[in-house]
């Protein structure tokens, strides 16, 4: 994002070195409706941005519940299994791997990446044939419920797990939704293209009325649009790697932690 | 949408120009109170206007976070299903096609489309018949739950099943609700007639002040107050075919792809 | 509402004239106060009138998603019994007919009017003598669902329909709670009293300005703010048979029919 | 409250009274700044008071919700318990004395009263010593479920009724969080200090400028701002005797009226 | 906080003082635009600022929430363990100390602080080698639960209790997320470097405007901006031990309270 914002700075701040070169150069008509456009596109570009920001947090604050719900869950799963003493020890090292290989899996999915994942491709081969591996990985969770709910090491509680198993593919569908759908496409367009207008019309009156002094102004005003919207434009998608995305590798080594310290 | 909207600016670029084709030519006596209608007209209807978009917004959102729930409900649903390896082939089959069709049934339904569903009309030809399809899947769910639960094959454990089962016609019932309760219509009325009656009055003042000038200030805020409004229209009923409206299509396909996944 | 709002602008109508007119007349002296109080005025209007009426569209609306809700569980609980193929054919139509009388009795319990039942009075006379008739079906349903799972017609699954059963009541109980607590009476005297004196005081400084083209101004500016005020004390309530209120009429006849095709 | 108001009504009218008295008395050179000063006042001001009345709101709203919840789950449980016929009169008459005896010990609770529960003490003598008088209410609330639990009266559906009697507690420990929590300090701090701050600086200017016509503004201003601060500071806490505070006795009789018709 | 509050405001002030210092004496050239930096300053911190503290806000509330859903699970649990009458006394005992101890741990978690928990490590002396010392009690519980669940004490109704352990863990996990996620790092970057530029900006054209008249309102306005952000950023995290964040000792010993009296 740094990289593209500052290529986009640049070239508005030629762009508006060359306005104001001009408007001193040619002794241009003042027009005043000229001043009173910016003023216009001002208002709306901010309610366009105020709007824009304030969605586009809200979809970052989400991702970020559904995964902290994602570390709930997998705790509580595994302070269950471990206080049902009945469960057989490799079944729990299973269900531990399983747990742990989770949020790996979503996290690599929700980049589009796919690395292997050793420890649980040595437990379940198939899982390199799996097209959705979370949907995978939960599968297994859910037969490994089952087949403790049938010989009754569950005694007949198997409600107790399955709710915290039902969070994994929830949290896993919620943070598909916010990756797959942008903001309202007519609204990104919008809040785009006044700002975009507002940086190239801005340069012309105020370098008529101030000269060469409008210049900070001009960078000031565009820098902070324009990374407004950038800003907007990185947190609607949260899962990537940039610097205000989540932190998903911290959270996966959270779960790690906590499931080894409990079925390690 | 966009035809809609391109008809409006172009109706009203033709009366902007001849309200500041008569300003020039008949020397009108300068109005002040027009300067200030203008501003009072534009601030009721920055408030109004910010208001009816976030709350179409807001409808589109749940409407998308509703059809996810769908997503989430189903896969669950079939991993579950899949999990319990003493359900029988066929079952799990037909399970699998009720899955499928649900979500098609129901992107019909808030279109008012009936297209046919060739794969679950085979199985239970009486669907023909039925008014409302999604609630005829969602029985058939039901009497193959209801099924297991009798002959034991999910340990008594059914109200694992159940809960995903009832989401499949909460989301129906929440996105008939979005779909059939517009914006309280005093809103929608006062919203319009706001932006109408200012781009009808804005052109007599600006094309006083500014003569021919005032044209790209006119045109630009005619399409941003008629492109806002057009906008928060669309996506207050966001279950349509309109470029800013929800993809169900491919929420569909992608319930597909799981399901036979799971239980193919 | 309408007639309301008719009388009330036709009053400020009225007002302003006069109002006008002896600015006209009595070259009163210019007190530049007034101006400042406008305004001052109009920007405290703006801050109650935007928190009033989104407040009030929030009442409204949760009001629909709570009927909503009713939808959605008289739906899932027909979906269910009818697919317990065990349960009595006489005891299907009852349960029929208490889901189908539950919101009627409950929309005529939140506007204040007790019309009959009769389908429901035939089979529970006693229900004449009800003060809280959605309490007296919700009763009969609770009796029956205790019915079904004592003789085992539910398999040990009566969770399965307690679940909705008791969302009836809820929904009962959040529609009174709207109904019941109107807004901060504090903040609704200020919102009324601020727009009465904004109208009251705007015609004396724009008629000294502008004399008589001050009247569109004034008489446009009243609409809006009465209007915005009456709007939101009319959604504050949304279950009265105003023309922005719910359609519960609709409601029930949609829960109506859908009952009708599952248990009918 | 409005004594309060009134008090500090009257304080800064005399004040501002005396103010433009000096002003004109004395021929105070004209600061601009005071303009300044005020503005920028009237602006932070602005941003803090819809801020601060906006979660006041939001508090006094939930609030009102959870009372609503209690109400919800006290009907629902005298419902179910209605139903289940083969619960003991003697028992059903002490629990609907605790669902009696549970809102009016909570709300005693709520406001630091302790009047004594006779209908309740006669059943439980040692409710005197209890400390938190709604948690021993629920006590015994559970101990009934547990001994209808254990003598097979609810067939093994305890936890039909164990939902609702944990909501009671719930309400009780959400009311609890609203009234011991108040508002961020420093934002009390901040906004009781610029609307104090604002109301001292604003005769200045307005009497330098205005002379006596400035009373009207200075008076209407302050009226609305610390009319303002003075509600949201009360419905912060909603649970008192306040004009504004929520009608907690009549939602208790409300939760009486239904119990004793169901249970009665 | 506040220490560094007055250390920003007494090096801004000094600052100040400079700066008109140096308009006075070097009678420097008055640019206009500077006037025109300040209020695009101004207006785009003040939507930094109203966002930023909204959202902290929220952090707040949403942490104060979760100790108040902490308190009502402790609650509910030592009421429903009261009401179980066939527990052991001894066990009573130990799930008090539990109860007790999970919000005194959880406190020190969120601190960073490990003090030594005497009760609880005189029952469990291997919780001075837990990492993560509340996931180590929740643990404790679910073993307690799973050994009533098979000695039959519950009646096979483990669900009652289970569900309020698991809230235990889910508060943890919300609180650790809340602690663990600042805000977006850009807007954090951008808020705090928009209040640093105007604080620096600032004083020059109203220095050259009103002389050294123009010092309290510099100096208003700087402590007003300079105290929102640093009230944003502490109440961003909750749980430390200034003015404005969360009582965690109340909380703790009023859940001690409340279990002593159910279950000492």
């Amino acid at each position: 994002m740094y990289r593209r914002l500052l290529l986009w700075l640049i070239l508005l701040a030629c762009y508006s070195v060359a306005a104001i070169a001009i408007t001193q150069q040619f002794e241009l008509p003042r027009w005043d409706w000229e001043d009173e456009l910016t003023t216009a596109l001002g208002v709306s570009i901010g309610v366009l941005l105020v709007f824009r920001n304030r969605s586009a947090y809200e979809r970052w604050w989400e991702a970020r519940q559904q995964w902290g719900k994602l570390i709930n869950e997998s705790r509580n799963l595994s302070v269950k299994v471990a206080a049902f003493a009945e469960i057989a020890p490799r079944d729990r090292e299973i269900m531990a791997e399983l747990l742990i290989a989770f949020p790996n899996a979503l996290r690599m999915h929700l980049r589009g990446q796919r690395d292997p994942l050793p420890s649980i491709e040595a437990l379940f081969p198939e899982i390199a044939n799996a097209e959705h591996r979370p949907g995978y990985i939960s599968l297994q969770i859910f037969k490994l419920l089952n087949k403790w709910n049938r010989d009754n090491s569950l005694f007949a509680s198997i409600r107790i797990l399955e709710r915290q198993a039902n969070g994994l593919l929830d949290v896993c569908g919620a943070c598909e939704r916010i990756r797959n759908t942008p903001m309202v496409p007519s609204y990104r367009f919008m809040a785009w293209f006044s700002v975009l207008l507002y940086c190239l019309a801005a340069p012309w009156p105020l370098g008529m009325n101030f000269e060469w002094y409008a210049l900070p102004i001009i960078l000031l005003s565009n820098s902070f649009l324009v990374a407004m919207e950038m800003v907007a434009e990185t947190i609607e998608d949260p899962f990537g790697l940039e610097h205000d995305d989540l932190r998903l590798e911290n959270y996966c080594k959270g779960i790690e932690a906590f499931v080894r310290e409990m079925l390690g």
